[in-house]
């Protein structure tokens, strides 16, 4: 018999009505001669009693009943008695008298508890995924990934996208990230490498004519692992031509409206915050500013270039800058040793010390308060807007170890100090980013965001004189302090490709080895084109309200990139290796192919 | 300015409006003083009209226009005159006159013409994809797939389907097919593996009581290549838990209607015919029969085992079978040397003749005809249902080799006489499959789904006594004569799936080695599931038209593997080698990394 109903759906309408559940027993209770057993499936759960008067042949199956055994259940639904009933379940009402009960699959004692309260060690969790799964809050974390791709996929329908699969089997190539590489039998000592994005196939659709192409597109990057990082990722990946910048934004403000309003029932704002990079990091010290609170950081340099305080006006001499943040109120709450464990915290991001004063009524206090009497006491806290009993904290560097350690001091307190409002979901473009970044260590330029992403036009003429200057038509979308994704329109003429390549140091010959066939393909009627991609994984995981990546992926890798539910990467057999004309140059002698 | 129309909406409702396009020249025409132009994008085309009297500027422009220049026309849309309509054009009835033109981009000549009808060498088409791309029925094709894929995850949302995905980095399997492999960098001498399908995932996701899964997965097969292969491809793939095969049937019969439907504007039948794997082979010789048509296998062994015809009574006498097929109607159509070519057909599929008889108003002629004389020659006739003017064509052989050379015969005939109404689409469940395939060569048992296949419940008694009697609860879904897909209800408990393993040649260890984490799974309560997965880029073939798979896929893999756009695969450094620990054990001297 099939199954009549999912076990969240047996509420109080249906008192009175037969119902055949099939699901997991989540627990049993045995009390005065009943037996109470919570039968769970993907949509709730709900109490059934076996009743010996009732039915004494089921309540023979139900006094074998343990947990995540598999059962049919077959019975009536029934109110539960006044002090029976449980406001915190959504079918605490009722209840359903069993009439008839068969255990279609036992299970054995499961390695951990399934609640989603655990304090289970991750390796465990991911080694029985299939268990970890059954957990309420993953379901519902899956069911909200699901629900956000459907959303966006039918506004992106609508909107006259094309859905596209582009290769996983593609071409390696040097710049950006290590490729994933897949051996070739046919080609002898040739190789595929998984798409790092679908980037080049994106754009040879517009090449196309398709104008519009979108794809949910699993991605792959060989890094060196972080906790927040996957060899493979999804991004929602879309291109489209003959539209100005303005155009995509605002079309991805509403596919945002639209899928937040879906998702989580939320209105937000449907005109974004717009800030530039040099703005964000001159603000936030950072290029993916929360701007769901203050406590922004604040230049003093202008005031502290002539400071007796060496280390001040040192920094400013030397082109550095100074700047603070105002720790509202927390005067008082900092020690001299706190303020040294933030110092500690700050060195981390690059910065030598950390200054500190602590504002009083009568001026402010602390080791460097010596040098910041009368007028110079109150030019900093007038501009830093700070009261008695705020904290001011100041780094003297070059900007960008400024900006990282203030920026790191400051979101640390935004969440420490609870500053931030945690049902707000504040998103932000961030614009007007440079082309490219120097490397000091490799002395050359890198693309700021891909080699394909195009110049401001008025900056064109320096592209090649002076290239720091050179602004980039890139925009990245960052929602509550992380980059959702980030997007640019393209380069779609050879020359200015020709000379990217040549300022990125490629020889004319790399360039043609490796991107030809896009210089190629911009001599045959190239519209202006650009897009953008939205990074899925940590998308759920905002919206969940997650911490960890993992818990947005059913099968996750772990830190070392394993598989710990299917062991993989694994050893394979000489004759594999054979085919592909390859030998293991190491001798790897913990583990050997079974 | 924006685009305000596609070219392919320009249209008589719209007379006296300006509109602005961006699109490419598909062709240029000077003409009295007049410059007319087809300006395409992926909507079709519209002409504009270049006039010195309206903008003598603009005209200049046209002058320089050139095929596949992207160009961007503001103008007005009129009415053509009487005789300039062009009723094949869905803007026919209309043309634009230009006001203001620029040229956005530039383009050489295409190496080949964008036009639907062409004629190209297709490894030119793969190297210039982008253009290839461009031809409107490539378009439509690409369409269709986007459509299609758009109509079943509509149809599985509302069903309660949950879209999940899957690893693509996964472990390998020896198994079935080749799997393609991908060295790790952090596990020295290990490889990941590419899915062949998502199976194992699937069913990990039904033991966590996700209950309905999908995904439009792309899957991954290093075979030896032939023209209907890709090396990667994408499967419709589905699972669920609790569910019938009756109702999984059931289910992707609605699918397959609703998308029908909403593709093709077509209602098929909502219940699909059903045929055994055994009665398919018997009538069609085949396990995918094209049943828009007739022309089925007879079966007359028993009429001629007593034959003087040594070649038909000594097949029947060796365990084999004697069929024909009746070709109606042809017998005055077919030489002795037109017959002598469909023995060399039939030779490919085994076939060590084919005898034949022409029916005649007096009996049978031909150079068997004397064995079968009055009563005898009676009998055949009348089992065939034949009359004067047909040609009966017999095979005698083993019951394989009779179905192979007669199934492929029917299916020839079927095609060159015109038998198939193409517009017809008959969709056909093949069910009561076997379970294993016994192969001679090696001696042993192969699954013939796959080793996660659920015998027949009553079946299990015999599974390691008379494994070629066990019939498998397995179904393909046919269309037209293509393998659209196929699945099966999925082993859920440790000793059948420990037994299934065993017959399949498995140690005890290497069973654990691989698949120890699906058989622990088995005992943590699984629930009874099956699915079922589709190919897509067959699906898209079939409806769309169109007779090789390469045309479905947007960038396709040549038969050697290559793509000719990027040129993969390619060299890699001795660098990226060196951090995989792998070295090419062959010297390939044809091409080097540069």
């Amino acid at each position: 018999m099939s199954r009549s109903h999912y076990s969240g759906e047996v509420n109080e309408a249906i008192i009175g009505q037969p119902v055949s559940l099939k699901g997991w027993v989540q627990k049993r209770r045995d009390l005065g001669g009943l037996i109470f057993v919570d039968v769970r499936d993907r949509s709730g759960i709900v109490q059934v009693v076996f009743n010996p008067e009732i039915s004494e042949e089921a309540t023979k199956v139900g006094e074998t009943l343990r947990n995540e055994f598999v059962v049919h259940i077959e019975g009536l639904v029934v109110a539960r008695a006044e002090g029976q009933i449980n406001p915190n379940m959504k079918t605490g009402k009722v209840e359903v008298q069993v009439t008839n009960a068969s255990i279609i699959n036992a299970a054995k004692n499961p390695p951990f508890a399934i609640e989603d309260n655990t304090d289970v060690n991750e390796d465990l969790r991911l080694k029985y995924r299939y268990l970890d799964l059954r957990r309420p809050a993953m379901y519902e974390t899956f069911k909200m990934r699901s629900d956000i791709t459907k959303s966006i996929r039918r506004f992106l329908d609508e909107e006259g996208f094309l859905e596209v699969e582009t290769p996983i089997l593609t071409k390696s190539t040097p710049e950006g990230a290590r490729d994933y590489l897949v051996p070739s039998r046919v080609h002898e000592g040739e190789f595929y490498a998984l798409p790092q994005s679908p980037q080049l196939f994106k754009q040879m659709l517009m090449v196309s004519g398709f104008d519009k192409y979108y794809q949910i597109a699993r991605c792959f990057r060989d890094e060196d692992l972080r906790a927040d990082r996957q060899p493979e990722f999804t991004q929602i990946d879309m291109e489209m031509s003959f539209k100005s910048m303005e155009e995509i934004l605002e079309m991805n403000e509403r596919l945002m409206v639209q899928m937040m309003s879906d998702v989580k029932g939320i209105d937000i704002e449907p005109k974004f915050q717009r800030m530039s990079y040099t703005e964000a990091m001159d603000r936030f010290g950072s290029d993916k500013p929360d701007v769901r609170f203050g406590l922004e950081l604040v230049n003093v340099s202008d005031l502290v270039k002539d400071s007796s305080f060496k280390v001040f006006s040192g920094a400013v001499e030397g082109g550095g800058q100074v700047k603070l943040i105002n720790v509202k109120g927390q005067a008082a709450n900092y020690s001299r040793k706190d303020i040294d464990a933030l110092g500690a915290f700050a060195a981390v991001y690059g910065a030598k010390g950390l200054a500190w004063l602590k504002v009083e009524e009568d001026g402010v206090k602390g080791p460097i308060a010596k040098f910041f009497e009368g007028d110079a006491a109150t030019a900093l806290t007038e501009r830093a807007e700070a009261e008695a009993g705020d904290l001011l904290l100041f780094v003297a560097d070059s900007s960008s170890v400024v900006a990282d350690a203030l920026g790191a001091l400051r979101l640390k307190f935004g969440k420490e100090l609870g500053l931030i409002d945690n049902s707000q979901y504040k998103f932000l473009w961030i614009t007007d980013w440079p082309l490219f970044e120097y490397d000091e260590k490799e002395g050359r330029y890198f693309a700021a965001h891909h080699p394909f992403t195009m110049p401001f036009e008025e900056d064109l003429d320096i592209l090649t004189t002076s290239p720091e200057k050179v602004r980039a038509q890139a925009y990245d979308l960052v929602l509550n302090g992380y980059e959702l994704g980030g997007g640019s329109l393209r380069i779609y003429r050879r020359d200015i490709q020709e000379k990217m390549f040549q300022m990125l140091g490629f020889t004319d010959e790399e360039a043609r080895a490796q991107f030809g066939f896009l210089m190629d393909a911009f001599e045959y009627g190239t519209p202006p084109h650009g897009g953008i991609a939205f990074g899925l994984d940590r998308l759920v995981m905002l919206l969940a309200g997650r911490t960890n990546l993992r818990d947005t992926i059913a099968f996750p890798k772990t830190a070392s990139a394993s598989d710990l539910l299917t062991d993989a990467p694994s050893p394979v057999s000489e004759t594999q290796l054979e085919e592909l004309s390859l030998s293991v140059s190491i001798q790897n002698n913990e583990k050997v192919p079974e």
